[in-house]
């Protein structure tokens, strides 16, 4: 299986690592040092060797960082992990509220004038430190590179992942890695810089029709590339990954080399100080342009192919979900577990050969575990789905053709109507959006309001952003597109982006329904304005939406029209490639409301 | 009457007076000169002396301005203002589309290297020079202070409006002139202020609880003033105007002693670069802090004794909206103009003793004049409202308790069912959002999308903000709150905007429909979020929407309870108040549907 239950925390084992780091700190002569969840590639996902974090704290959430200094060392997590925190660390680490909480504020009341604290600069971006070293100004305190103090003191730290890269083929990506290296170093040339330092993964996996599987379910390996006006891209790489050929464009070599090679370049260059590493930043300080990744954008914007195969694999993960629905709907109430929930998802999803991995840890949180919004159930967690309870399912595949990423809640017995009548809002947001036609040029700020407002009029709303981008065959969530008040970014034909509101009870219930959908130049239509450019969706995922928790007076006629044909739909797409038993299932999901 | 319908642009009136600033341009050695349309206090309304723009060149739109050099001299006019400046300016003006054409782009087209364009400084923000430069770094040419080189060769210019400065009672402003000046200059102290510089005059009526009438529509006298984290004010204001007693806390000078006093000032002084005269900053260049006008926001959070005199004086003007539109339904089609019915709308308004002017000139559109957005009538552009016109009709009063703004669009005769869909679908939009609940800390941007929606789901749109803000018997356009997608300024209780959605086809109709609502704190609702602050509306503007324009089957059971239940709170307040014949016409309008 490749999701596992354990319980990867151990309190008990922070403390004398500690204690070790601390007599480290002491030898440099330093008062503190940080320990940030990322990597050099500061990806949401890190390999064994890189999470630093955990082993020394015990903490295992997806984001948060630990500042050890000598008599305190703070874990700061944000509003998503303040409980799992407190079980999972030792007395001797202190969670901060974090970025209620700033870094800057905190050690500004920990350490006196002159403190000094450490930092690897291979795992903080430069944008980060600069803009903590602007908070500390006026404090006497500083930041200071220095060795990565954890990986002095961790024995056994697992070596760098080395796993083969693969060639992604032309089938799925739609354009040759010569195309995007061609057009992309045309723009790097307009824009004047001589060439673009590339550090996030799924851009050299992008560019180069390359896949590998170094960390868990993001199919990237590990690198470094530079992009040359030129047209030529200097790959950073452990050679014993590279076995498939990249073509006369691509010259490799070892990761160790990297930072000599960008020392090297001359002219401007293209960087994204969001997340190139301090470590790069220090070699080619007076030359940066500060324009982003260049292939982050193009990547966003899927073309034909990606479009084609995400749709294709999106209707075989159908498959796997609705024959799991199903069998879960078989089940009576009081007899299943979350666990069982996701093994019998997983094992439908394998039997499909293209299927590389799961996208992510599936979440199934019934009753109050949905209330959870990034739950992963383990042993202990491990709760009875009840009569009465519902179920938040979130789950995901890689497949060669494409990432997909899908939510539904599901009704277990008998459901309260407090429980439908938040699940309605919840659905009449998710369908206002997916009807949404909207003018060219607006971001996911302008619209994601659409999907809120059903729970405002309730004085209901949700702590997470509306929508993520999601890659073809690489990051299940991807930039720079988003649904989100922070997102600013234009939306473009070919970026696909996940629906999901979602409503949290804390400890009583969760609520969250998702499809995916790809951002398509809207038909015109009659009457329309002539000159007025209008993007709307196509939607990639067809699973049924769960009728018995729809209060149906609570929808419009629009709604309930997009309803049923929306499940119309699903039984045209998905049921021929279901077996009987979930053939039978699927008519009375998806019967008209 | 206030509103004039006079054709003051003359086209012949220009060449001569752009020959005698030429001669004046060569005299001084310069390439240019800059004719902004704005003043010293970047208002929206200006002195007859400050028409410059219109002198010089007789474009009179609210917005544009001029760059005259030796060979050339460009009319920069936005998207609004296309049509009307090619009526108005004589061949020797080019008109330049506006902001798709900068003028620094347009400069550098027309000027060689080394070429000086000079500019009053008096006229022109900081914020704009300084963008201006950065635009034209590389260039070679250079902007330069220098005089007024129109009010050199103006003859007969006029001088500076000098009528009295009445006192603003307590009962309408709701919080002394001292409180302001107390709790402002706390917060400057706080901020490490010395000062603020203010040059918006309904910044300083509001800071002072005074009014004005050196322009039209906006009840403000010109002046500036420094605000002193002491405590003390300077104003600087021509003495004749202030015949109202002050206060202690206020100190009088005349206008000249204003950049002496400003250069005199020591430490930080809070400043808004975005008004601030290029003439001031000269002299405080290194002390300027830009935190924008101390009196902005305060002034937008209208308190309780605003709110009050701002809904009272809206029933008053209700009555003579009602008064106009009961009158002009009884008119048989084709027998009014659009001069009439601007007319007997003032008329009625003037009934009541507390009007002090219009709030701006009412925009009377029928037909195909409805589509331009801005639409000011004309002896010549005056048109008859003829059967299956639609009639957009925008105005509003300057009432001692607050002001007005309404648009209320209007069947004449039998009207055609695509104008009527047009019109259901705006209304729509302004319905949603007035029923809109939304979690505090959102801005304009975040929630006007909520009413374009149904024009965006056929197709259409309009190109205008949602709406604006409006002030307490001040500016009926007011920041910093808007309902724009520029706008990132939360919404705060108080606030009073405009709720004006529209749609517009050239040539053919316009629409528009305008109430204005106070942000208020929204009640907690049963199963509502308990920690989650909420805000929402509370209408001001009660006046019948014209239910023959209504295809009731394209609304929802929501909104057409809301239309239904808002024409009975219009029965309610407004009939009583009413002649017995637009008792009866009321009667019919707000009938359900």
């Amino acid at each position: 299986m490749f999701q596992s239950f354990e319980v990867t925390a151990r309190p008990e084992q922070g403390p004398p690592r500690l204690a070790a780091l601390r007599s480290e700190m002491a030898q440099d002569g330093l008062d503190g040092f940080l320990i940030p969840r990322a990597d050099a590639h500061q990806g949401e996902y890190v390999a064994p060797r890189d999470e630093r974090l955990a082993w020394l704290t015990g903490f295992t959430g997806s984001a948060g960082f630990c500042v050890a200094l000598s008599d305190v060392a703070g874990v700061f997590v944000d509003g998503r992990y303040r409980t799992q925190v407190k079980a999972q660390v030792a007395a001797e680490f202190t969670p901060v509220p974090w970025s209620e909480v700033s870094m800057s504020a905190w050690l500004k009341e920990q350490l006196p004038e002159g403190g000094k604290v450490g930092f690897d600069p291979w795992l903080h971006a430069a944008g980060q430190i600069a803009g903590a070293q602007k908070d500390l100004e006026g404090s006497g305190i500083e930041l200071v590179r220095c060795d990565n103090l954890v990986d002095r003191v961790w024995e056994n730290q697992p070596g760098p992942p080395l796993k083969a890269v693969k060639a992604h083929p032309i089938e799925f990506a739609g354009e040759t890695a010569d195309s995007k290296i061609e057009r992309l170093s045309v723009a790097l040339k307009e824009a004047g810089c001589t060439a673009a330092v590339i550090t996030l993964p799924d851009s050299i996996m992008w560019l180069l029709n390359i896949r590998g599987s170094d960390i868990g379910y993001n199919p990237v390996a590990h690198g470094f590339a530079i992009l040359h006006a030129t047209g030529q891209v200097d790959l950073f790489m452990a050679r014993e990954k590279l076995v498939v050929p990249l073509g006369d464009h691509v010259s490799i070599h070892t990761p160790e080399a990297f930072l000599d090679a960008v020392a090297a370049l001359k002219g401007s260059v293209q960087v994204d100080l969001g997340t190139l590493p301090q470590a790069v930043a220090d070699v080619i300080e007076g030359q940066m342009v500060d324009a982003g990744d260049p292939c982050a954008l193009p990547k966003a914007c899927k073309n034909d192919a990606e479009i084609a195969g995400s749709a294709e694999a999106h209707l075989r993960d159908a498959v796997a979900v609705v024959e799991t629905l199903c069998w879960l709907d078989a089940q009576p109430p009081g007899s299943l577990t979350e666990t069982q929930v996701v093994n019998r998802l997983e094992e439908n999803r394998r039997k499909d050969n293209a299927l590389q991995d799961i996208s992510f840890d599936t979440i199934a949180g019934t009753g109050p575990n949905g209330a959870i919004m990034h739950y992963r159930v383990t042993e202990e967690t491990d709760s009875r789905l009840e009569n009465g309870h519902i179920l938040v399912l979130d789950s995901g595949g890689q497949y060669l053709d494409g990432t997909t990423d899908i939510t539904r809640t599901l009704a277990i017995g008998e459901v309260g109507d407090e429980e439908k009548a938040c699940f309605t809002r919840v659905l009449k947001g998710m369908i206002n959006l997916s009807m949404l036609r909207w003018p060219v040029g607006l971001a996911g700020r302008d619209i994601e309001g659409i999907a809120r407002a059903p729970l405002w009029s309730a004085g209901q709303d949700f702590n997470h952003g509306v929508g993520h981008g999601v890659g073809a065959y690489l990051s299940v969530h991807e930039g720079p597109q988003r649904l989100s008040k922070v997102s600013h970014v234009p939306l473009q034909p070919g970026m696909i982006l996940s629906n999901e509101p979602g409503y949290y009870r804390e400890g009583a219930f969760g609520i969250r329904i998702e499809n995916l959908l790809v951002v398509q130049e809207a038909p015109a239509l009659p009457g329309g304005d002539a000159e007025r450019a209008m993007l709307n969706w196509r939607t990639l995922t067809y699973v049924p939406i769960d009728r018995r928790l729809i209060i149906a007076d609570m929808l419009t006629t629009t709604e309930r029209d997009w309803l049923n044909a929306y499940h119309r739909d699903v039984q045209e797409k998905i049921r021929p490639r279901l077996g009987v038993e979930a053939q039978l299932w699927l008519d009375a999901a998806t019967a008209p409301i």
